[in-house]
């Protein structure tokens, strides 16, 4: 692709020789084929030895490159992002049903769909143009699916489930399983509770792989349009995530928490059931949450890890911290009558 | 349904007019045709604005509701599981071996059971009375699996497992994967230590969606009657979970854990290996145990989540923790010299 | 097995009787029937109880058995696994590919591998000798597998993975989807960065259930030989994992990370993104880390679980531990002074 094709695609100036490049990479790993960008002024050391035949950058960073063709852009990350899904687009199954797949009674299914090998599908089902389901996907009744979704491999959605357009479920993750509630009798025997909420989830939402999202108790578990989540994410029943927020991987979120719309939650966070997150809020990666956050501010509740023998040390302390609070009280007493006897 | 119906299947009185109702929901999602539930009086504004016609509710509580038909029980939330129950039957697939199911040798299923497309099974399979097995599910050699269970779809299932009557396990689950078990050398290259015990699953247990319960060393993982466990659970080689104990979500359990009966295990813990758990003990949500816990009580470890700068001070006083406590040791040194000083 | 021939196998010395073993199991555990191994000082109880016919044990320990056969030798518990590994050999499926497998454009399948049933290839697959794919297993285009491998069942592989020799990887384990990697625009509005690098592992590693390994964004995601990864894993994009390193289950490892080798990695740890660990570096059970690891050293940071009421104090305690901090400087202060005072 010559960098006059990219440049017309996506805007940006040209300077330097219309070359052609195969692919885009990242300075280190570019050779003398590729097209490249520099994005963070840390990667001065990679720019100057980089063999990119051309760099994405921005204006301010020009004078850092020689005889290299540019493209001079105000964000030179979210242009190579642009640039790489024109270069790198997702591959497209055959469209068409596999004689393999099983389908139940009554559904929808837009002619350019691809539906794989050894596919289940429930009653009642809907597929919008475009959307590809991967093999061994398991789909159960009354389950409605936009355009342009992919649902990779080994998924499985339950009964009862929206999935809008433009949307990518990975593989092994498990949509609207049974939310995890009982009631409990007398005897501390838990009796279970039928949900009944289906699970809905807005457009363009990416789901990572082995992530489960329960289905909520009388009304859906609501993922909203633009959420990313990551791999190994739970997320409880009743749940709503607002739009455009991110939950990295091996997060825990539990039932009827209400995450609001931009926020940040970040890797193996667990979060209390019924809290209440307000938009724009950061949680830092490993912290606990079992309060309403109302700030926007960044949030982290991480013990420091330190070497095992300090840690020791720092953890005895700390469970003796209420003593040396008394000791400073007892020893403040001490002082100030120290005191007025010497005033005295 | 006829409130005298419900009240004539599982018990409490009828106030009010014999009114019909459609299904059951909370407070404030119900319509005019619902049945609803008094169970806690947080939610007194709810009972106030709710549509509902008619309300399970406890005998204390009768006075606050004008013009509605009551329904007085002891326990107005376990009620409302019961009738939900009733309302809202789990899906009963059709009975039957669809005929793309694979099947081992020396297999023995009840005639009333379902197995759905693609299932396949290996050797010595027992499968009892009215248990349903979802699509693409696997089941390795030696699998015993009792009445009304369910396995949900893309559920794996190895070799020698047991699973007692009316359990359910979620798509996606994993049981009797090998134990992690390593014997390494001097070199410390880690040798793989076969695992034959298999697991055991009582009667009344539910197993989360992706959850992943590994096979014993010598004899079975043994999770007992009544456990309930959620999504993306580790439960190690070895392990043993006591009778009605609950387990949530995103929690791993480490080897050779033994769980008490009636322990409530909550999300996003790590429990580290041969740990005992005496029974009734509770562990709040983002805990470390590495230790035995013995006496009944609730146990915590999470460092307060707190705004990242409060936090960043927090955590660097902590680190000095031990110099605070020599400071005060210090102080009493010469605050003791100095009253001697003063006294003499 | 005559205990002879397993010295002739494995070395050792054998003391009593050649006498002949149906299984090996742990001292509590044994029969009459079976061989054990003492490998651990805290079990001599029971050694003295144990029923087993005969030892293995270190030349230490002989005079703590009477009237049993012994096999002696170094590391009775490495000794142990090997033995079992004997008597245990993995399940080794009849050779073949079956009818339901659906295989791609260009493949290349030694011919003493087995595939079972609805196994799903896509294009460009190698498969080297040995190697056994259970049933529902989907891979994507450009795989390729080395010899005496085993893919258990409901694993999935996306395109470009290469997998080493005697590698293992349990169900529902999936390798290779997209890195959870988005570039917000001003809006912040996140663009799904394509991930084309792939996935490399190397030979004799073990994989668990469950567990998620993403694809890198340029090169690929590197698991090296000898690697054992447990269930429930997250392994972020861009990682690498050095040599013989073990990580256990229901940790997350953000992406970038870079983990050296021999590394021990305990369960429910959570390492943030770019981290570099060092060779031989223990992460112990429950700890964040968001920091390189430079010393080769045990790192810990769980704050300590306590009952709730004590937590709740020191909870406290520690929000406040930067006013104790200030009370200590302010009563050093007022002492110096007093001591002045009182020397004048």
């Amino acid at each position: 692709m010559k960098l006059s094709n990219i440049v017309e695609k996506l805007g940006g100036e040209l300077l330097g020789d219309d070359t052609e490049v195969s692919s885009i990479k990242s300075l280190d790993l570019s050779t003398t084929e590729d097209l490249s960008f520099f994005s963070d002024i840390k990667l001065l050391k990679h720019l100057n030895s980089s063999n990119a035949r051309a760099i994405i950058i921005s204006k301010e960073h020009i004078s850092l490159v020689q005889n290299k063709s540019l493209i001079v852009v105000e964000d030179p990350f979210l242009y190579y992002t642009f640039v790489s899904q024109i270069l790198n687009p997702p591959k497209k199954l055959i469209s068409g049903i596999k004689t393999t797949v099983v389908l139940g009674k009554n559904y929808n299914i837009a002619s350019n769909c691809a539906i794989y090998d050894y596919v289940v599908i429930g009653d009642n089902f809907i597929l919008g143009e475009n959307s590809q389901i991967y093999p061994n996907v398991v789909i159960d009744d009354d389950v409605c699916i936009g355009k342009n979704v992919i649902i990779h491999s080994n998924v499985t959605i339950y009964s009862k489930v929206k999935i809008g357009d433009n949307t990518i479920i990975h593989s092994g993750a498990v949509i609207g399983a049974d939310g995890f509630g009982y009631a409990p009798d007398k005897n501390k025997i838990r009796h279970k509770i039928p949900h009944v909420g289906g699970v809905t989830i807005g457009d363009n939402v990416e789901i990572g792989a082995n992530t489960t999202i329960d289905r909520g108790t009388f009304a859906p578990t609501v993922i909203d349009d633009g959420v990313v989540i990551d791999n190994l994410v739970q997320i409880g029943h009743n749940v709503r995530v607002g739009k455009h927020s991110v939950i990295a991987g091996t997060t825990g979120i539990a039932g009827s928490v209400n995450i609001g719309e931009y926020c940040i939650i970040a890797g193996h966070v667990g979060i209390g059931d019924h809290v209440n997150i307000c938009d724009h809020a950061v949680i830092a990666g490993f912290t606990g949450i079992n309060k309403d956050i109302n700030d926007v501010d960044i949030y982290k509740g991480t013990f420091p890890a330190t070497k095992l023998r300090d840690y020791l040390k720092t953890a005895a302390y700390i469970k003796k911290i209420g003593e040396l609070n008394s000791k400073i009280k007892n020893i403040e007493q001490q002082l100030n009558l120290l005191r007025k006897y010497n005033n005295d």
